[in-house]
């Protein structure tokens, strides 16, 4: 099926405007086996909306409007369509019960303007829009199917999923009836993981299409077929894939490192700690971001200052003096100090150089020594993240997450980042 | 100048990849007086990629393409402009020079994929990339200066200004001389600031273009006019919304509140600290992410627990009782219990219901204290953020941060959000 795409916006010319709404558009689509053929994007301008309505009609069996139907004056995309279509503008009577319900529920007087909403082409079918004020619509026209949406992300969101996706499922052949698995991971990139499937199955079956999306610091991976008769398929390799990775995937939903973290804290009753020296606070406020987290977390101590490290977690200044901050005697010290202050059945503690300033040839930046576990059991391990020092900061944070995470599940099977050159380990 | 766009790429087909490079491109040029009047995306498909360049070619006196520029087979531009403009590819000397040198100086052993990049249509004219292998290209065609240019982020940005941007601006008119001021601002919203404008200068002249940005917690308002005849104006203007705004001006540059804040105490060798509860430790990674930040900042306190506030910051558990941890006695507590372990100069103190439970009639969710100063003088302030846990967070670690850097400038002058609805204040 060929789907064509169309954005309108002033603000998308500019630059002032990140289009998200496109790629969400895909993504959803690419998910039921349909991909965008074409993508346009232009300003708010008459004539060429007409004109890009009637050009992406022509050769396919979608296409999709997005943006411009809202309630002021360079909100044009009824109007346009109303021209490619020859017929005329009229109030739409269900378009404008729609309007009024809304009004009510918000407790908003109509104004002009919003009547506009309700100016449609004649006989147009409607596309409910459960969120906002602005209807969508469809036609058929050059045997295209021209749907029009709007352009508030969470609006389009809830009309793709609810009323247009169905749509154009019921449009695909019947063969196509797409499967897919996802798995959020962490300890890969996406280079290194392609390569190790790659590697490991070099009969990967090009049924199952493999998808990689970077969302820093986990990756997520996709195995998706769109055939009925490839389900089976998929559960094949879905298993292949899920021995290769083991501990390495961190859920199949999309929960974060830190979500995770805090549910199996939950689970289990135990209460963690952190004392966060590089990090500067970053892995109590990834955990303190999971509401319901006041259950589990109760202390963080960002202790950057050697001083603060002796008088807040109680490291001793001999050792700060012999090993130096980033060392494995510092953070065990540390670890035991912030265990013992919060109470914490669980904690990690953290201790490495950021940069850019700050290294030397002994300890060069993204030099980091981890430590984590109980009272009964501490566990440490250096790190190297050479790199900026937000992406240092974010990687080992959510580093200290998974180590956690391991902890909780009582994972024995080492993790990849403990020996391969993206995680090197210097001990 | 009509300035066409077309990116190329199977990622921005499937939604894997949000489209930033055409935001880039767009901004840069709008700030130079040029507007992209069309944006297409497509996947790398030859016969799409061939018939875009020629349709977007026409009636455009520029056309930049995005993408393509790799060595994998993918990467079809080079070969479709070919064919657009009708001269075959050939090995460019320069181009190969580039990559060799490219390939010495990361020492790096050319493959054959490599060598295709420098397999360009014959007698083109190249445009340096800096940065990468991927060498840009242009050619005219159709009266159109079609600019080749590659995908990375980094370096289509350093292409873009180095090269094609002081290209753009000497085929402008010459009256086009753009000038355009920036500002982020703290405790407006866009809507706001734009009624807020709107009401106190009716006559806002039209030749001043206004932009805004919202980069939450900041926003970023762009006063920008594009012929040199204008530029006085610009400059009366800027009086007038400079005055309008007052403090609520963090800066005129890229830098980020936190960045500020570091700068300021640097600036008064001063130390910084902060005891969290609702925020969790994001003020503290706020203050940390900023390099050379460890001069600043020694020590941050996570207090989420009760009995932490008593046993680490020394918040007295009468006080607790009596008044609840969301409370002014409370942040006051806080407050001088971390400037005394930390020895710092100035701090900050909050505590807050981040949602989504947690709240009561009394305390609804998005209530907030905070306190802030130094051991000889605390202020205190109740602000209510509604909305989600994360927008609570962050706005109220950014509000926290906006108090130190007013305090740090000793200024008396109360900030809108003391009064406004938006950050509406319950004392």
């Amino acid at each position: 099926m060929r789907i064509n795409l169309l954005l309108t916006g002033h603000e998308l010319m500019t630059g002032d405007t990140l289009d998200s709404n496109s790629a969400m558009i895909a993504q959803l689509c690419f998910d039921q086996g349909i991909q965008i053929a074409v993508k346009s994007t232009i300003p708010d301008d008459m004539p060429l909306l007409i004109s890009e309505i009637e050009r992406l009609s022509q050769g396919a069996e979608v296409l999709i409007v997005n943006g411009g139907l809202g309630p002021t004056s360079d909100d044009l995309t009824a109007e346009a369509l109303s021209k490619v279509v020859g017929r005329p503008l009229a109030v739409h009577p269900e378009a404008m019960a729609h309007l009024q319900a809304w009004s009510v529920r918000r407790n908003y007087a109509l104004s002009e303007a919003n009547n506009k909403q309700a100016l449609l082409p004649q006989d147009i079918e409607l596309v409910a829009n459960e969120l906002g004020s602005a209807v969508g619509f469809k036609i058929t026209h050059n045997a295209c199917l021209i749907i029009c949406t709007p352009g508030v992300p969470h609006e389009l969101n809830t009309m793709m999923v609810n009323e247009i996706l169905p749509e154009l499922g019921s449009m695909l052949p019947e063969n196509i009836q797409p499967k897919r698995v996802r798995y959020r991971i962490f300890g890969y990139g996406e280079s290194n993981l392609q390569q190790a499937i790659h590697e490991q199955y070099p009969d990967w079956p090009e049924q199952v299409e493999l998808g990689f999306r970077a969302s820093m610091p986990l990756l997520e991976l996709k195995l998706k077929v769109d055939r009925k008769q490839d389900h089976a398929l998929l559960d094949v390799w879905k298993s292949k894939v899920e021995q290769l990775l083991g501990a390495h995937i961190v859920t199949q939903d999309d929960s974060s490192l830190a979500e995770v973290v805090v549910k199996l804290l939950a689970e289990r009753k135990l209460k963690v700690t952190c004392a966060e020296s590089c990090t500067g606070g970053k892995i109590a406020s990834l955990i303190t971001e999971v509401s319901g987290s006041s259950k589990v977390f109760e202390a963080g101590f960002v202790t950057y200052a050697n001083h603060i490290k002796t008088s807040v977690l109680g490291v001793s200044k001999e050792i700060l003096n012999a090993h130096g901050a980033v060392s494995e005697a510092v953070v065990e010290q540390m670890l035991k100090g912030a265990l013992k202050a919060s109470k914490a059945d669980l904690g990690v503690s953290v201790s490495g150089i950021a940069g850019p300033s700050g290294g030397s040839d002994d300890k060069p930046v993204g030099t980091v020594w981890l430590a984590w576990g109980s009272k009964e059991k501490v566990r440490t391990h250096q790190f190297y993240f050479p790199g900026s020092r937000l992406f240092f900061q974010k990687i080992v944070s959510a580093l200290a997450l998974d180590l956690l995470r391991r902890e909780l599940l009582d994972i024995d099977e080492k993790a990849d980042y403990f020996q391969t050159r993206r995680y090197r380990s210097k001990s």
